[in-house]
C-alpha cells in the first residue's frame, strides 16, 4: 500500500489544477514534479506550500542559485533524498558545478561539526555576541 | 562546574599558541574567540578544526559571504546559539543585511518543510531524478 | 550482508516467544511485524521496547488515534520510512483520513519552521513564559 | 549585540501593523508575542508565517488542542525552548493537563526510539507496507 | 511560569518515592537530580524512564564508562545541555579525561560529516554492504 | 541522473590516487569504498575527509572498536544508511557482537529519550552542573 498516490491533472479538482497551472507557467515546464502531485492529496497544503516556495525561492536580495544551494544544504543536513536530488538538479541547471557542490557540502560539514563542539564544550558566548 | 575552561594564550602550549597565532594573523584579530579557547582543551581537535575551517571557509567558487550564510543556515537548523550568533556577526560584517537574513531563513524554513512533506507522503523520485 | 536478520517464532527462545505472544494477543494479529522480529536480535531490547510501547501507546488521557498521529508526526520529522509507513497504516485503520494526515503534516511543518525562526532570530522569552 | 531587535507597533510600517492587528484580533490579545515582533525584521516572513500559522493551526478535522500538542511534540523533539514554552502555554490554556503532557512526551520518546532502532537494525518494510 | 515544577520527596506520592528510593540506593546518592524530580510530574514516565535507564546503562557487554560516553555523544549531537552536562559529569567520575572527551567529540564530528557527505553525494551501498 | 558518479582509480588525478593509495595502505584493502570514490568528485573534500578520519578514528585514549561504535551510534541517530552499514561492518570485524550492538542502540535510545524529556520539561541545571 503506497503511503500516498499522485493526483494527476486529469483527475484533479479545479483548485488543484489552478496550482498546477501556476507551477507550470512560473517554471516553464510541461508537467509538475511528483512532489506537487503527492502533496495535492491535501489541497490546502498544495496551495500554501506552492505559494511559500514561489515567494521564498524567487530571486530577491539573494539570487536564485544561492537559494537553491541553501535548499541543497538543508536537505543534505536532514537526509531527505527526494529534496536533495530535486534541488541539486535545479541548482545544476542554474550553474552549480561539482566544485561548487563540493564547497557547499564542505561548509555544511564544518558548520555541523562546529555545532557539535560548541555543544560538547558548552562554549560561552563571547561578550560582543551577547544580547 | 563548567563543562570546559578556556585555554588562554599565556597558559597555552606552543602547538596551541601556533594555532592561535595563525587564526589571529589570518583573520586580523587581536585575540581568538571563546570557541577556539575551549576546543583547545584537546589540542589535536583545535588544530584539525582550524585547518578544516580555514580551508572550507576560504573564498573559492563560492564567495566568503555565501559560505558564512550557509553556516548560519545550518546553525539555525541545528539550533546552535553560539555558532549562529558568531557567524551571523561574521556574515553581517561582510554585508549581510536584515533582508538577506530574512530571505536566508525563509529558504531554510521552506526547505525543511519540503523535507517533512517528502517524508510524510513518501514521495517517489521522478524518473529523471533516479540514478 | 543484511544489517540484521529476522528472528522467526520457530527459532525464537522462550523469552522472545513470550513477547511475540503478548504482541499478538494485545493487537489481535497473527504474526508480529518485521520491527519486532529484528529487534529480537537483542532480547532485552525487544522486551523493554514492547513494554514501553504497550504502556505509552495505550489509550489514556490521549486517545489511541491521537497517539498514533503524534508517532507519525515524529517519524516524518525524523525521516524514518519504516516507522512512518507502519504508524500511518495504524492511524488510518483507526480513522485517520487524508485530510487529517494533511493537517497533521501541516502542523509539523509550521512548528518546525517556527523552531528555525526562533533560533535564527534568537527570540527572547516573553516575560510570562519565563521560569 | 542582540541577534535581532523587536519591532514595536509604534515603530512598525503599515504592512507590519496590519499583521499585528490581525494576530491581535484573531487571538483576542492586547499585544503580540516576541516571536512576531522579531520576525517582523523581515516583513514578508512575518506575513507569510502568520498566514501559514493562521491556516494550519485553525481547527479543522483536527481540533485546536490536538494541533497545539503536535506543535509541542515537534518543539520538544527539536529542542526549541521558545516554541516549546509558548505552545505548552497555549495547549494548557486549551485544557492540556500534566497527565496529557506526560503522555504526549512519552509518545514522542517511544517514537524516536523506534526510529533509532528501525535505522540501527535497517528493518525492511513488511510486504503490506510497501508501495 | 515555569514549564514544570520539581516534585520534592516530601510532597511525593508513594509510587514516586519508591522510584526516588531506588535511584538513591542504586547510585549511592543522597538526593535525586532535577531530571527525576521534574519528570515525576508524570509518575508513569518517571517509573518507565528510570527502569529503562537502570537496565540500559548497567554494565553489560559494554562497560559503564563506554555507555556514559555514548550518552554524551548523543546529547552533544542533539544539543541537549542538561543531559550533556549531567552525563559528562558522570563519565568524568568514572575516569573520562579531557583527552578522551576530545577524542569522543572528534568521532561524533567525523561521523556526522560522513553522514552529510553520504547524503549529499547519495553514495550507493557497496555490494558487500547490501542486504 | 545519478547524484554523483564514482571516480575510479584508472580515471583519477594523481592527488586523488595518492589519497586512495594511502587509504588502501592504512586499511590493508585492495580497493576503496564507494564513499571515497564519490567524495573524490571534490578532491579537496576527499583529502580533508580522509585526513580527518585517519586522525580521529585512530586508536588513542579510546580504542578503535569504541570509536567505531560511537560512529554507529551517531549514524543510527541521524538515520544515515550508508554510514550505518559501513561502520557496523567495521565494528563487527573488530569484535562487536549482536549483544554489544543491542546495548549500544539501547543507550542511544535512552539518551535520546532523556534529551526529549529534558527539553519537554525544561529541566533546570542542578547547582553542581552549572558553570
Amino acid at each position: 500500500m503506497p503511503q500516498s498516490n499522485p493526483v494527476h491533472y486529469a483527475d484533479a479538482t479545479p483548485d488543484v489544477r489552478a496550482v498546477y497551472d501556476d507551477i507550470k507557467a512560473t517554471r516553464g515546464v510541461d508537467d509538475v514534479n511528483n512532489y506537487w502531485k503527492h502533496i495535492a492529496n491535501h489541497p490546502p497544503t498544495l496551495k500554501r506550500t506552492w505559494e511559500n516556495a514561489k515567494e521564498a525561492m524567487a530571486p530577491g536580495t539573494l539570487d536564485s542559485l544561492t537559494k537553491e544551494m541553501v535548499f541543497v544544504a538543508v536537505s543534505a543536513s536532514n537526509g531527505c533524498e527526494y529534496c536533495l536530488r530535486c534541488h541539486t538538479d535545479a541548482a545544476r541547471k542554474q550553474g552549480m558545478t561539482d566544485e561548487m557542490l563540493g564547497e557547499l557540502l564542505a561548509v555544511v560539514g564544518v558548520a555541523t561539526q562546529a555545532n557539535i563542539l560548541a555543544n560538547g564544550y558548552q562554549i560561552p558566548l563571547d561578550d560582543d555576541l551577547k544580547d
